[in-house]
């Protein structure tokens, strides 16, 4: 668990104290407010691909930062960063399979490597709680459930792949207002994707996600899904590059900018 | 003037029309409602600084689709489509400078060529309209005025220059509803960039803009300044590229997609 200490922190201080090696665990809870983001790194050969397929996807990819190639700083989310160090932890992958999972990537670091930062759904959960909608995955301190769908992605290049979407029980009464509130962020996932039928996108079983925990429907709440960000990653690994870099799940890059920047409002 | 008879038709047909060379004029008025598109089309080692460019300015740079390279049909704006002759006219560049002029291009198509269409902001003007807000180069029926503003894009690889803005004035009343309404169309610009101080973002004289039209601004009213299209099309002949196509002024790629498919809501 994170510690008072480092609730208390801002961004910087918690990019310093993990680039220092004094963390390495998950950040969910760390700097609350502020934008927590997936990170895929690919070689420059294979960027193109990766930024056509999130334009094609925005609602499952959206992009909040992409770095020139050999450039460690993704300085429009954080500037003075360095995404080599300032993540807890990172999964490198070889030819599409898990090699390490490293607390540091400097030695790994290459002047054509590119670095996504993809937005995460952290960002308008906020919001839905401060408009009264229970996120049940927060209630209950798991893990959101995410489910490969049969929705396919826009192809683009190399990368193709179905929508993993995140799901999120909301009381029947409450369905508007998570549509509205959440499509005031489309930078972040925007609005649903989908609303009620699971087995029309693919989804047999909602107790048994493909990533993620399961969690409770409660009597009267409807399953509500949106564009999960783990979908550019499925697709990439799918296509089997032959290096790449992302974060390791749960341990996110933090951002300098505010949740509330994202909104359309 | 676009005859009544071509005001009333859908997409499709104005797309056969100029495709048959029955149509070389501008584009304005035709097939209302439905979302009209501008036109970069630039070679493979060119494509991924425009897509960056893009995406690190999304507001004057809102992409609508990007092509795989060398696939001439916009297959998501318009199946059926061909880029290279649904275009009643074209601008070629060598080196930066204006080659030719030509209403079709098949001839100069090559397997390496990216077209990016990119969004307008006629498709919010409609809604500007429909909400009472009054859009006065539309009633003078002149070209909207375009300045090259001192704020900086921020650059992508080989392509940097200053954002583009169209200007509007708004009844000071209306600048509300002015904003709220375009910020609910993040897709084709979205809401202001600056909001009545035109000294303040390099601008003179707006009686002298960039490019179109000067518009008369009455009493009470307030300059309002929206990202222009114009943007990336001008960061990418300073740079020179050996080749690229564009639309010419005034004549777009009419999609099958209707302008409320851009809204938020």
């Amino acid at each position: 668990m994170v510690s008072q200490d480092m609730s208390d922190m801002t961004p910087r201080e918690v990019r310093q104290a993990i680039r220092e090696g004094k963390w390495t665990g998950p950040t969910a809870g760390m700097a609350p407010e502020f934008v927590q983001a997936n990170l895929v790194i690919v070689p420059s050969d294979w960027a193109f691909d990766l930024l056509l397929f999130s334009q094609r996807n925005p609602r499952p990819c959206p992009l909040l930062e992409v770095t020139e190639p050999g450039d460690p700083e993704p300085r429009e989310l954080a500037a003075g960063s360095d995404i080599r160090t300032d993540l807890p932890r990172y999964r490198v992958y070889r030819d599409g399979v898990l090699a390490e999972e490293p607390t540091d990537i400097r030695d790994l670091w290459r002047d054509d490597l590119v670095s996504f930062l993809i937005g995460c759904s952290f960002t308008f959960e906020g919001a839905l709680m401060d408009a009264g909608v229970p996120v049940r995955h927060v209630e209950m301190g798991v893990n959101v459930p995410m489910y490969i769908t049969s929705v396919p992605c826009r192809p683009a290049g190399r990368l193709k792949g179905q929508v993993v979407m995140s799901m999120r029980p909301i009381p029947a009464v409450m369905i508007a207002r998570a549509v509205s509130t959440t499509a005031l962020f489309p930078a972040v996932h925007g609005a649903p994707l989908h609303v009620g039928e699971p087995g029309m996108i693919g989804i047999e079983d909602l107790s048994r996600p493909d990533f993620g925990d399961p969690v409770e429907i409660r009597e009267g709440e409807i399953p509500v899904f949106w564009g999960c960000g783990v979908t550019p990653q499925a697709a990439l690994m799918a296509s089997k590059p032959p290096f790449a870099i992302t974060h390791s799940p749960g341990h996110m890059f933090l951002t300098d900018r505010k949740d509330r920047e994202y909104s359309v409002f």
